[in-house]
């Protein structure tokens, strides 16, 4: 499983295109895909600011799209790329759509709630196979560049 | 602040009626409210297969509901009540919403990360007050109904 993610870092690219467009809105950058079979059936960028929702994460957002496109609520045949660890929320919904898999780039030793903060899938017994660091300093940079930018 | 939310328990009514709700739809019955100022701004119930969508829970709905009537996205001066401790997912979103506080009926040992399986808040150092209990035997009540009869 993990080297058969690994080689699918075109998806992660994908996920990377998703962050630039939130970054051009003045939204954290960060970007998700879903993709089932070798192919994306949904994509989304993170839009907190824009939509007013602490809820409107791009995981979130992209695994709700692929749950409505495909008319079901398991997506065990289904993997989200994202750019960044996902948050509590998100990994908890990940773990709710029993998702088959997860590739994520950077780490959030914040808030990242697959492996940096805590396990989520340890801790509820609702394990996803992951892998974290695809393409990891490109998925950091784009983030390095939106809050310099705001600091700036 | 505990002593204050204790006394509310008309708000978990509330979210027991919409619990109900829920069972006649044939949803695991769980009911939610967001109230501000003593006010019930958004209520909402369990809807993941109706919406054939994972992430449909009551918490999640209300908050994104309140969140879309108060038009912003921190809800610091909310309390959600919601008939069932919070699973991952949602905790994740009351913290992500900066909730001000949060009042549950039964405990849920499988999935609840407010308290039973894991604690979010204090994983994340992203606290919330809360209460666990309020109403529970009531809160039990419904849910009992409803896995008996589906195996009935």
């Amino acid at each position: 499983m993990k080297e058969k993610i690994l080689l699918k870092t075109e998806f992660m690219r994908l996920a990377l295109k998703e962050a630039e467009k939130a970054f051009t809105l003045g939204e954290v950058p960060v970007g998700a895909v879903v993709v089932q079979n070798g192919e994306v059936i949904a994509s989304a960028h993170n839009l907190v600011e824009s939509l007013s929702d602490a809820s409107a994460h791009a995981e979130l957002l992209a695994l709700k799209a692929a749950a409505e496109k495909l008319g079901k609520r398991r997506l065990a045949d289904c993997e989200l790329y994202v750019t960044l660890e996902p948050c509590a929320m998100c990994m908890g919904a990940i773990l709710n759509f029993r998702l088959g898999a997860l590739c994520f780039g950077a780490f959030d030793d914040a808030a990242g709630c697959t492996v940096s903060r805590c396990e989520l899938g340890r801790l509820t017994n609702l394990n996803v196979p992951f892998v974290g660091g695809m393409l990891e300093e490109e998925c950091k940079a784009v983030l390095r560049r939106f809050f310099e930018q705001r600091r700036g």
